[in-house]
């Protein structure tokens, strides 16, 4: 259709990554409508990170971290959402997110295929400054949606407490401000039973 | 929720912005099987914005770019989305989004509200070459749907030739390696009978 490759093949890519609109994800909508997909996540995910980018604890550049929150997921498109309630999900989780990435970014030019992967990789890893907010933002915001939504996947998945805690522990270290507001959740979703207390 | 009032108020507004997800546009998704909402939207122009930012023939900032491609469509959560085909629905759009605008922006702290809002004034007034290069890609993005979607709202809109050309025609100026897939598009489009030959 173009006579420019690196065009057509980004082109294809862009083709190829609108699938994400029909990955579903476990949790659902604020409004308990429906469950969400993962192109709708990574867009609310980018924009709370941009939202609250002032309450990281370390020094970010939020722009790198938007980035990642644009591609975080793009894996999904053929390894599917690991749910993290979902425990047996999580056995083959990282050679399956491998060989998608391999598929996937191989549609780009080469250079750009590179830069898209090294930022996933980044956000994977969760060692940088920028992949830890990301990361606890990520991490966030379905725990968020589960409470606007009668315990959402905390009650699909029987989550413990102690589970909670820990999934949700990143934020403690990153985004300080916002561990109040965690706390005060976990227990108003103890007290109404939708986490299980122990 | 918290006694951080920056903190509750960006709390508040994110739980807004996921009304999002509840707004239809007119296109459809590229697999043909329903319409987009716009959070997906949003999402797909970010990435779209970054993949192809090279191509830009102004010098751009890709990062602000993506910022208001995250920004540019929450005035809809209150106006709604105004099909572009949909001509009498235009009469009174500016007033509808400003009084939106004016509504959600007044959610987020003085200072990132003023941010927040100059961004998507910028946007819409297309006069920078941020913005030039932000709605080519927004309005590509749809084009492009229509190609891989039987002729998706240039059928259902009866549209011709001439308001195709004079809508993707920014194309032209702000991606020109673009612009001979976008005439071998419309060619083929014209060739299907899905866009009118007027």
């Amino acid at each position: 259709m173009t006579n420019n490759l690196s065009l057509t093949s980004q082109l294809d890519f862009l083709v190829e990554v609108d699938k994400m609109k029909n990955v579903l994800r476990a949790n659902l909508l604020f409004d308990n409508s429906r469950r969400e997909n993962d192109a709708e996540h990574s867009w609310h995910f980018a924009l709370a990170a941009l939202t609250l980018a002032k309450h990281a604890k370390e020094r970010i550049n939020i722009d790198r971290v938007i980035r990642m929150a644009l591609i975080h997921d793009l894996v999904e498109i053929y390894a599917g959402d690991t749910p993290w309630g979902d425990i047996p999900a999580h056995e083959h989780k990282a050679e399956r997110e491998k060989e998608a990435a391999d598929k996937l970014f191989a549609l780009l030019p080469a250079g750009q295929s590179r830069e898209f992967r090294t930022l996933w990789e980044e956000f994977d890893k969760m060692e940088t400054p920028d992949a830890r907010f990301a990361s606890a933002i990520d991490v966030f915001m379905p725990f968020f949606a589960n409470h606007k939504t009668d315990g959402g996947t905390w009650v699909s998945f029987k989550m413990t407490r102690d589970r909670v805690y820990k999934r949700i522990n990143i934020v403690k270290d990153t985004i300080p401000s916002l561990w109040p507001f965690v706390e005060s959740v976990i227990k108003d979703a103890t007290n109404k039973g939708w986490i299980l207390n122990k």
